[in-house]
């Protein structure tokens, strides 16, 4: 249906644009792109031009969202194709802006097909999705979907520079936030094309996989409290070290997530205190992270890991506790979206792959809002968050490939 | 033989003086007193007093030790005694200053019994034990020893103060260090007393106890190298986490601790790179300490944990390195001095406990120099480095007895 030389083309088109969008960092000699910095605004005069190229209307919205609005179709019913433009320290070229040149890549293959779809497309870059700079992540797509609570404008980064000034300097006006949400009669779908940053489909040799859910989340931070002492002169029998329960506790913690199926169980770091080579650590504290597609067995591995705590700290002779920072359901693709991308990947001749993404993405935001829907695209070794992320040209091809057919055949659901 | 009311009355002055010292200090609600700073000139302030009153003649040195001098007996043989007057941060009120102030004490009972010494006593403050404001611990002792190295006049605090610019500020020329230490000739020896730190003379219930040796020490940095990934996408059995890795290593190293009699083995700091609750670990650097009143001994642990270091790398396929950042021999005291301790603790009516301290001490520095013997006075729990830090009166009087006993049995050794 679609031109196979038309998909190479833009499939080529894109990987060159995640090189050019690569170089717009805050470092030299590696990419670190966050929410309202330089670069960022380096990044949004590249992508406006090829934005304007293509025909889309640009324009930054008050969360520094950058909007490309295709005039072609149906003005009164949108459907938004994107992903986020901020990136990690030190990060890889694909994670987030393949899914915003996809977008574009999408409305630049309409046109040239001459498909005619009877809604307008807007193309999203997501200002804010890791949550680098404010320790606050989905900035972008909170903004847009309404649910940006505004006390978080006077959460500072590390140079005490608030989100709110940070925005102002950035052109956007913070005030205007709430006014800037779409209305969710106006958008009726939004689809999201992310790297898997995993290798359930590079082992299954498919090049894009239909997201199913984003798992639910906990996130926790747990505190050992023993005794601080003498590295030299307290014997071992009667030590209270925070740091070994601490250590006792991230094994045990492994093994839950080696042993049940469907979690991911991480601690990402510990901090000892006072934590000085000659003092057996008073107190430590340790994130924890958890996920698991249903919420259920995250609750039941949850309520596993406050027994853990109790346990290594009784046996310990140290006490423990735990405080809750984020507890996320699963979010649920939306069915029908879903439906359509996945005749489209049975139609392009890709074998289908169902997945539950373990990372949360702009598309769990932006389900607040309208029915989303989510396809991941084969990376390479799974890398992603570093250098070495890569995705081929082959398997851009086939996201770009299923997702203009996945637009064509929602525009043709029934009740329209 | 000495007035048993007059070790009384220097017993209770001595612990009145320990809680008026513990007045200054840099901070508001609890003590830290750092090298050269104002908290510890305002110590200087209140200790030239009480020296001064006892007739020492006072003087700073250049490495800003505080050395009160009696011009009683021959003045061309010095004995000296002294502890530190610098502390750990939220410290007790013990930790060095007991030792400071026990020497001014037996040099006030030594007077007031009108009982004649053949050699000059000098009583030192010295003005850097505990490594805090340079991560560079022994500055006093190594000046007044000439062992210090002027290279480290460069090291800067955490505020970019170097400790050339210090020591200057604080009314001491670091240029002087080399002509400021004691000639070993003329220094016959060196008595300190120090909280132990530990609880063996507690279990023991003994008040003082004679310490044969301080414990060697390694210090090393030990490095495990995993991969970076995604904490919500990476498989359990695909990770190659650095800080489960430094986990298991601090349980084995715990282990090796309890199981090998007389070694003790902290892990007291890890950091984890990049330490984010939802970034699986790069990688991991911990700190490790080790001490054992036998070398050998400490050597085989040290070479048991390399072993380790491979074992848990090769078990999780990662890497491994460690880098030894200090390896000091275990010093033992003088043979003759701590016999001269020995006998006045029996004198005395105590028992005697002989120990190992595992900590460092000025009195290890001390040892390159003159004869140096110690004593350890029990302290409660084995609480130190810490406001819990506590010594009864009780034993500040048998610690002033054996002291006053133990120079006076000196004084009349043989071949004087």
């Amino acid at each position: 249906m679609i031109d196979s030389q038309l998909l190479d083309l833009c499939a080529s088109r894109i990987l060159e644009r995640c090189d050019q969008l690569a170089i717009h960092s805050s470092e030299a000699d590696r990419l670190t792109r966050t929410f309202c910095s330089d670069a960022m605004r380096d990044a949004h005069e590249t992508l406006r031009t090829w934005m304007n190229t293509t025909g889309l209307d640009c324009s930054l919205d008050a969360t520094g969202n950058l909007i490309g609005r295709s005039s072609v179709g149906n003005c009164d019913e949108i459907f938004m194709i994107g992903s986020h433009l901020d990136t990690v320290v030190n990060a890889g070229r694909f994670d987030g802006m393949l899914g915003v040149l996809l977008g574009l890549g999408v409305v630049e293959v309409i046109q040239e097909a001459g498909v005619e779809l009877p809604y307008s497309i807007h193309v999203v870059a997501f200002s804010e999705e890791e949550g680098v700079r404010f320790k606050f992540p989905f900035i972008g797509s909170q903004g847009i979907t309404g649910s940006f609570d505004s006390a978080n404008l006077d959460l500072t980064d590390r140079d005490g520079i608030s989100m709110r000034s940070a925005l102002h300097q950035f052109g956007c006006n913070p005030d205007e936030i709430s006014d800037a949400s779409y209305q969710a009669k106006n958008l009726v779908g939004f689809m999201e094309a992310h790297i898997e940053q995993a290798v359930v489909l590079e082992e299954a040799d498919v090049p894009v996989g239909l997201v199913t859910a984003i798992a639910g989340q906990t996130r926790a931070t747990i505190q050992f409290y023993g005794r601080a002492g003498h590295a030299g002169t307290v014997p071992h029998d009667l030590r209270q070290d925070a740091l070994a329960a601490a250590a006792e506790f991230i094994l045990k913690i492994e093994e839950l997530g080696k042993n049940t199926t469907g979690l991911f169980a991480t601690v990402g770091n510990v901090v000892a205190n006072p934590g000085l080579s000659n003092v057996i650590s008073g107190s430590a504290e340790l994130r924890l992270d958890l996920r698991h597609e249903n919420d259920e067995q995250r609750d039941a591995a949850y309520k596993k890991i406050e027994a853990l705590i109790s346990s290594v700290s009784l046996s310990r002779n140290l006490s423990g506790s735990v405080v809750t920072v984020q507890h996320s359901p699963a979010v649920p693709m939306d069915k029908q979206l879903s439906s359509h991308l996945e005749s489209a990947i049975s139609e392009a001749g890709f074998p289908l792959e169902k997945l539950v993404s373990g990372a949360g993405h702009d598309a769990m935001v932006m389900s607040r809002l309208a029915p989303s829907c989510m396809l991941f695209v084969r990376c390479r070794e799974g890398i992603s968050h570093h250098p070495d992320e890569f995705v081929s040209k082959h398997d851009i091809r086939a996201a770009l490939d299923v997702m203009v057919r996945g637009l064509i055949k929602f525009a043709k659901r029934k009740g329209k």
